[in-house]
């Protein structure tokens, strides 16, 4: 049995966030819509083995898995994988069952697959210990530092984003047979991130889930940037203590039939003077087909009008259209993909009811994109279709690497964890002169689409 | 034998290029390091059959090849090739075999390949209706135009920009069998440009080379722009005449043992109220290769140096080491490959000998180049190496897509032809999450090298 230290964060270095922040804030907490990996120096995998223990450096505090949950049924060693135990072992799909017992158009057999149970559950169920024993790494924040604030937003936050980076990637594993790969990293300035890579998988090219918490002070020129943003903040001597944390996804898969979805969620908070703290989320999730299948459109969207539709009857409208504006190929007119839910600097009506319309989102991510992965798993696909879906991953390319601010931003920082940044990006891509698809095929169809965004609920 | 019409350029809108000319002339003329397509809301390919006439309509001129040169051995119709006549044929590789002859350490057989010879020869043999024959289109301005006014600077830069074009796409035919698709496009504001492409073919997975002529009158925030680069520009009531023009290159060959080479030169003028004109020139050549080949970095450099060293003995290290510091792809840490010559804003001693120096550069592409590819043309690759060539393709696509001016400047503008400006994308790339080479291999090798700029000479 082995053991294995995990990084714990590096305290001294939290106040000391001198240089780049502004654009990290605008990068993470707000732009964020890459997969928001923070700077970071140091990072190292941590192949957490069946039966490890976790040891805690800094609080003493032991994780040990039961000996023998999780071991994989060939008794091979799970790179990546965090070994279950008990209340957190993956059970039926509860969440996408009773999703589609609520759909009208949306209830065909093979949708109705076995996914882990949501994260609600186990919230509901245990404390800080025991929910991080489902994650797929000890959480950023020291898990003493979680428990002795956890009625604070940014635990509640951390919680919630490493249990959707825990969920949506053992339902991925589940789907795939791989395991991810999961690299710990820290930041220099305070904070780290978690990336959970599985690369070349039967059911999936590459799949990235990154997890990211960043804290220090904010510079001046960060702080100009969000007065420009309608923030006035008023730091202490000059100092205004931020914290930023997000969970994003991007996952490409083989299959041409089986679309790439991502999705990002991230809260921001900071400090003023007198203590009070100014706060927003921002978040989204968004599909890219390489065929359009009308079906799997309707579910998507309205998967995400129904937890949009809990909160506040604007919310699904208003950001279908924001994520149509946002994910779009200026240079080649046409959408990234079919688009989703898009939103930033949300911070009404209350604190509480933001944090359970993100949670609502962030815990659609499953039902959202699993049953169209169990759909299409079987689906036979020609050269020609495999083609056209690496021309389509080329233009992925082209958005993220010209276009997402996150991307942008993160490349721009010495320092970053370039790998956590770019590992939205797919494992293969072609670009070919010329390519325009003939009148009248399901490639045309699919462009058509993205020339002229839908409304597809 | 087919006739076919060729756009002549829309004269009444080179006085209209109100908007986003400051940029283009950033992108185009001075940055330009992309392949530099100008903006153009019409094109379409221009299938340019064996034996076919070419009919200038503006001017009545017409240019008709001989009846059967330029036919294929196999009497298939030549997508995309111009019908060499009489003295443009293609004939041994003199330039090459001249080249070797004054190396030290390159002289192995198989590099003396044949090449067509030289566009001095040509140049020095006829009039521009001559050489216009050897062309791979007819080109961008009238042919009347230019024999008016077939002394100035931007009538000897276009035809020295197509010459180029025609005996690197030549060359690259004959290596690979294949033959370039040919796409003449116009730009509506003044100008055009055409493409040559060659994709999938025997040795070349990807292979453009552009020409591109435009001019207008500099807007406003072109002039300003200008000025803060040190060019005081006065125009006659507010209107500054300029033209801009270049010729650009990227080839991505399949096996991975053969390098990508990238080249551009151009040339920028505008005129002033008195009717005085300014004018520079920029340019380079660089080499990416997948695996370090010492002898290839040697011939790749000594034969730039040779052609800098005639001019200026400074040339060649100046601009060798602008090259590496423009080729940097600064969130790895790397260069995008061996390096080569980089210079812009040249204007001194004078126009006829930074001309001079241009053509030199513009002369050495072949010989540069084509002797490395002979050289590799049947060394046998593994998978893994060709992964490792995927790999570098990734990095290449980051470069053009986050830094590259003039391709970051082509997508900025609206209206520009995308096509032109992505071509110099490869066929396929791949990104591996965490991909590192391990100690002591010859891919850790390579990575050194772009991790610190050697000289190669």
């Amino acid at each position: 049995m082995a053991t294995i230290l995990f990084y714990s964060v590096n305290k001294t270095a939290q106040t000391t966030a001198r240089r780049c922040l502004g654009s990290q804030l605008k990068g993470l907490a707000s732009a964020g819509e890459s997969l928001s990996p923070l700077s970071s120096a140091h990072s190292r995998s941590v192949p957490l083995l069946t039966g490890t223990r976790w040891l805690s450096r800094g609080t003493k505090v032991r994780f040990m898995s039961h000996g023998t949950a999780g071991r994989s049924a060939s008794g091979k060693t799970r790179r990546g994988a965090l070994a279950l135990g008990g209340a957190a072992a993956v059970t039926a799909a509860a969440a996408v069952a009773g999703f589609l017992a609520n759909t009208d158009h949306f209830q065909r057999a093979e949708m109705a697959t076995r996914v882990p149970r949501t994260a609600k559950e186990t919230e509901e169920e245990g404390d800080i210990l025991e929910r991080c024993r489902g994650f797929m790494s000890p959480p950023v924040t020291d898990i003493n530092v979680l428990q002795e604030r956890k009625d604070e937003m940014r635990t509640k936050m951390e919680m919630l984003i490493m249990e959707t980076q825990a969920e949506f990637c053992k339902a991925l594993e589940k789907v795939d047979g791989g395991k991810f790969r999961v690299d710990r990293w820290d930041r220099k300035e305070g904070g780290g991130g978690i990336s959970c890579v599985m690369q070349d998988g039967k059911v999936f090219e590459k799949a990235g889930v990154n997890v990211s918490v960043v804290s220090g002070n904010l510079t001046e020129e960060a702080a100009k940037q969000m007065k420009s943003r309608g923030k006035v903040l008023k730091g202490k001597d000059g100092k205004l203590p931020f914290v930023a944390m997000g969970v994003s996804s991007v996952i490409h898969p083989k299959n041409p039939h089986i679309p790439t979805v991502h999705f990002n969620y991230r809260y921001f908070e900071v400090e003023e003077e007198d203590g009070s703290k100014q706060w927003w989320f921002g978040g989204g999730t968004d599909l890219t087909p390489v065929y359009i299948d009308k079906e799997d459109a309707f579910h998507f969207h309205k998967t995400l009008k129904d937890a949009c539709d809990k909160h506040h009857p604007q919310h699904y409208p208003d950001f279908k259209k924001w994520c149509d504006r946002y994910f779009y190929v200026r240079h080649r007119g046409e959408s990234r993909g079919i688009g989703g839910i898009f939103f930033d600097d949300l911070d009404s009506p209350n604190q509480e009811e933001v944090f359970s319309f993100v949670k609502s989102c962030a815990r659609t991510v499953v039902p959202c994109y699993l049953p169209i992965v169990y759909k299409h798993l079987n689906d036979s696909f020609t050269d020609e279709e495999k083609d056209w879906q690496q021309v389509r991953r080329g233009r992925y390319v082209e958005f993220n690497l010209v276009y997402d601010r996150g991307v942008k931003f993160g490349l721009a920082t010495p320092g970053s964890r370039i790998e956590s940044i770019l590992m939205s990006l797919p494992l293969t891509a072609r670009w070919e002169y010329m390519h325009e698809p003939a009148k009248g095929t399901r490639e045309a169809e699919m462009l058509d689409a993205l020339r002229n965004p839908k409304d597809w609920v």
